[in-house]
């Protein structure tokens, strides 16, 4: 029998006592052992609850007791979620989060925690929700060197951008439309700016590179910028526009990490994750491209990867699972502006102007398109030269083409 | 230090060696010990390759060696294939395999040796190549109750149907041309015929559900019946015609399991699988769908997927993974023809008798269709249902429609 203890009874925690009294007979066979909830810690009461008599308010009546093996942290933020994680590892109890704030930032630390008490810091639900990628990534992937991942990482920007392009809606009317549909918050900024792809994006960089990239350090532009306008010049160009969060090697010692709308080509796999869903790609030296595909957030996916991981957890009670990696050297992590690529530019200029800087480019227009304008797609350039290139232009928009 | 040996040195074997040498160092990271190939098992002299001097052609020399912990099974067949297994398990030796046609045959009995050996029988390359899908399956999507899984698993076929979709070409030249690429056998049989989707397609129900399916139980049907017709009435479909190997639970205490081409909405990610890819797509009940999809044959793939197996024996040496299932009890796996589907339907015969079998239908028809012909997407039914139905007709194509 392994007891556990769940922090956070919200949507995800409760999906996770859901699915553990749903499925409790397949749970016990895959972990050897019956799995049950001793306590769930949350500020609040739940009346009438199925879980009602195993709220606590205290958690160190969780701390303190030495059934609990598994704690599920399912609050979120980098405050108290961080301070249980760490009491609860000191404690001899393994963890395993959705929190992909606190394993961006922390996870580095707590593992090392884990690791010294010989027990196990589990996150597959922080990236990709139900999506299985952090096993893929460190055990299926284990033979390869991996060169990149990237993919779509947040599924309430995938839900805009998709309405945007397949139903002409406007930024603001997709934004509201995700709102009431429950695919966003009210308070949209980590997702539309990019910030929750960013933590994604450096726990697969942490995962694929051994080295920890700290979230603060890399780039993260969301789509607040993009426009209607930009929706369908990509598609005169074939493509469609994606938020992706993206880390490759840039040399033998050195590699980078962002977070960046892209135009991706409609006939690739990854430009037809449409709505909420999420889709990654890796890329090893021996297995060439996978892609990963599923519901990134909601309650019943993301606690189908968090009970995976109390299953494993349950099975390792005596192992650690090897799920690590090292601090970056200095001038490990370099600066995103430095990959290269060919770019979409939308911009306030003349023919002429264009010409001076790019040479030849290739100019896309469609019925409608604002007269004081031209797009078009350039050659490959970084973002430095590309900024040079571009300096004496009114930018309107100046997105990456992912080949 | 982990001292493998490789039987058999053809085309995943030599990967194998390849993908060991070249990764070495984060292999090594990875097992936390070198992994170093001792013996390679074949009935050929290999002179002036790298690996010349480990070449043995004597099993008894690999099996009395208690310095090899790891066996590598890369044969093919259920002949010496089985026999290799069967003693180097017995020898307490784990065993690593890409050979999918033992595992469908043969793999309930080997892991039963293995368990009572306690040393793991590992075989994520047999099914889909490098694209990880037996892990994620047992361990990431432990926590749901799988439902079923299907897709497309064999790279040959969808190579054919892939070119006769886009490029018009027949059956027959898209066959050749897949010889002369080396994407199919010079006897392509088991491929065309859908025996090696088979194969894939029990192991994952033997995964999914729990319960051993004989690959000779379950019916395969190929490709060789697809023409070009099909392919152009199955665009006025909105569909792309793939090859899927499907297993789904039909009751409580129930499932089934088959390969057939089926009619596949382009509008979804698995229908723009395309070439020798493969994709396959699991459904939990806390997760939903998911899709993993990558490159399901070839050297380099398929050995990345070995030698991740290895990596996890090296790792646990001293522990079983839970990778297992059970005999299934009489009744369980079901015939395949009671599965009801929407179906596409290619007749010679009159409107009056189409009316009188289906009454209303979507009849389809393209430029340049064959006069003496009519092509119908039918309501939901069972194929036996289907079959009484279309009776008095000639039928010349009969696929599912998948929903």
């Amino acid at each position: 029998m392994a007891k556990i203890a769940i922090c956070g009874y919200g949507v995800v925690g409760s999906g996770v006592a859901e699915v553990i009294a749903e499925n409790a007979e397949s749970i016990a066979r895959n972990a050897a052992e019956e799995v049950e909830i001793k306590y769930i810690l949350d500020r609040r009461d739940f009346p009438g609850d199925a879980f009602e008599k195993h709220i606590v308010h205290d958690f160190s009546i969780i701390a303190d007791d030495p059934e609990v093996s598994i704690v599920v942290e399912t609050m979120g933020g980098v405050g108290a979620a961080y301070e249980f994680t760490r009491q609860s590892l000191l404690a001899g109890k393994s963890v395993v989060t959705s929190n992909k704030e606190l394993v961006a930032k922390k996870g580095h630390e707590l593992i090392a925690i884990a690791k010294e008490k010989n027990v196990n810091y589990l996150f597959e639900a922080s990236v990709g929700g139900g999506i299985p990628i952090i096993r893929p990534i460190t055990q299926c992937l284990s033979a390869n060197k991996l060169d990149s991942v990237y993919g779509i990482l947040n599924g309430t920007t995938n839900y805009i951008l998709t309405e945007m392009i397949e139903n002409g809606a406007s930024f603001d009317d997709a934004l509201h439309q995700a709102q009431a549909n429950g695919f966003a918050e009210a308070d949209p900024t980590a997702d539309i700016e990019g910030l929750d792809a960013a933590r994604k994006i450096c726990i697969l960089a942490d995962l694929c590179f051994g080295k920890h990239v700290e979230p603060a350090d890399i780039k993260a532009q969301g789509i607040s910028g993009v426009s209607s306008a930009d929706v369908e010049y990509a598609k005169r160009l074939g493509c469609k526009i994606k938020l992706l969060g993206r880390a490759l090697r840039t040399g033998h010692d050195t590699a980078t990490a962002y977070v960046a709308p892209h135009l991706v080509s409609t006939s690739s796999l990854l430009s037809n994750v449409d709505g909420v869903m999420n889709g990654i790609v890796v890329h090893g030296n021996a297995l060439g491209n996978a892609m990963f595909y599923g519901a990134g957030a909601g309650k019943r996916p993301t606690a189908s990867a968090v009970v995976a991981d109390i299953i494993d957890a349950a099975k390792h009670r005596n192992a650690r699972k090897y799920l690590d990696w090292d601090d970056a050297p200095a001038g490990y992590f370099t600066d995103s502006s430095y990959v290269p690529s060919r770019w979409y530019v939308r911009a306030q200029t003349s023919l002429q102007q264009i010409g001076w800087a790019f040479g030849k480019v290739n100019f896309i227009s469609y019925p409608g398109a604002a007269e004081d304008e031209y797009a078009f797609a350039t050659d490959v350039y970084d973002e430095n030269a590309l900024l040079k290139l571009t300096g004496g232009m009114n930018v309107r928009s100046m997105f990456r083409i992912l080949d």
